[in-house]
């Protein structure tokens, strides 16, 4: 370990995202879980269900960032190529892991497809296994890499448990201005901000909303005190020029 | 040019993407977009609104495939880096283009903020505009690399434009069946079809609705014959099964 912030990867696995089939659900839930927790995503990557894609990926995400997560791609069928892809990255071999096999065995009963339901008990060896609530097929972690489903519903009960065991920090402080002004009116007041606080965040985003044209100011940083510090000079600028606007902190 | 087929990669800047805070629509859009011009997103990645990692980011992605779209950081604000970036990427200068500086000055008429506005006329020497016929601030090409703005709404409307400048080829086909059985029970059959097809797509996505389970089954490919007698092989193992399910070609 070292000193700086924890900060997270996500690693889509998915044709069905790139295809435009299904858009993507599992960043904006994960992003938003690890900033409760003090952990930074810093990067997600969308990769083919294709093994060389898969084992760059992981390889260049698992050296750079404290934590990756990976979505999609353990199921029974010929395109869940994940638990292979994490193996060759890591260069072991893959078990049908014993605990997973007894799970598996009892949820699903006596079944002339049990021998392929199995293969949702093939981890990696030394991976450990990451409950699963809703559909008894674990995900697995090893080392710093979390391999998750690609289903929202189960990979959203499935994330705190994981969670829990991570080491993280103090939640990422967050604090939203929605304010009613185009943002070309405000960018020099918000850059001086931006200069007093260098260590935090400060995100303008424009939106249209009833014919009228508005901009969401975010300001994030791991310094709860200095956000808010640095929300109040917002404020006070905004209230200066006479700009309606709306505050909530999180 | 070689004779790969056309490809595309998806570079997403945006802190709030990443802090959950928002959930991406852009990438959808393109995906979709792209298919249906016979080019196909092969890998998205979303960086932090920070210059190493934007420009790492650009250059590895241009050189892998044929087209690279870019979404947001191109307003008027402090954290709007993208321009400056794309020209850091390609080692060339940045001016005021003519041609925008004359949209933007038309669209927002005198102003005391006129000179941060036109923040939005800055392109590397070289780009090519892509018009906005939303907000004026347009976007720009350089070489294979083409720069979008991040509200879904003004992306979707510059678009077109953009890619009808694109050389593609024949959309990719994509056939869909939607089956009420768990995907162990078929995974057999279906790796069986996409070992006779091997230059098609058959991915297997299991769904849960109104408490029964299913499994969409995705046949995808550039050969729109291939695709069709490929679904007509899943849907004779799907009615051999006497398995309910419905047919969508795309």
């Amino acid at each position: 370990m070292n000193t700086l912030p924890p900060s997270a990867a996500v690693l889509v696995i998915g044709n069905e995202i790139l295809s435009g089939r299904t858009r993507d659900a599992n960043v904006q839930f994960i992003g938003t879980a690890l900033a409760g927790i003090g952990i930074r995503l810093r990067e997600v990557r969308v990769v083919e269900d294709q093994r060389q894609a898969i084992i760059e990926a992981v390889n260049a995400l698992r050296g750079r960032y404290s934590q990756v997560f990976t979505t999609g791609g353990i199921g029974p069928t010929h395109d869940d190529i994940t638990t292979d892809c994490i193996a060759a990255a890591f260069a072991c071999a893959v078990h049908h892991h014993p605990d997973a096999v007894q799970r598996l065995t009892a949820y699903y009963g006596p079944s002339e497809a049990i021998e392929i339901r199995l293969r949702m008990a093939r981890v990696p060896l030394g991976a450990t296994l990451i409950d699963n609530p809703v559909s008894a097929a674990p995900g697995f972690s090893l080392e710093n890499v979390h391999v998750l489903p690609g289903v929202p519903r189960i990979l959203q009960a499935m994330l705190p448990n994981l969670l829990a065991r991570l080491p993280g920090g103090p939640p990422i402080a967050s604090h939203t201005l929605t304010a009613w002004v185009r943002e070309s009116d405000i960018a020099n007041e918000l850059a001086a901000v931006q200069t007093h606080y260098p260590g935090l965040d400060l995100g303008s985003y424009p939106f249209m909303r009833e014919g009228r044209y508005g901009t969401a100011l975010v300001i994030r940083g791991a310094d709860a005190d200095a956000v808010a510090t640095a929300a109040g000079e917002v404020a006070a600028f905004l209230v200066g020029r006479q700009v309606e606007f709306a505050a909530t902190g999180q």
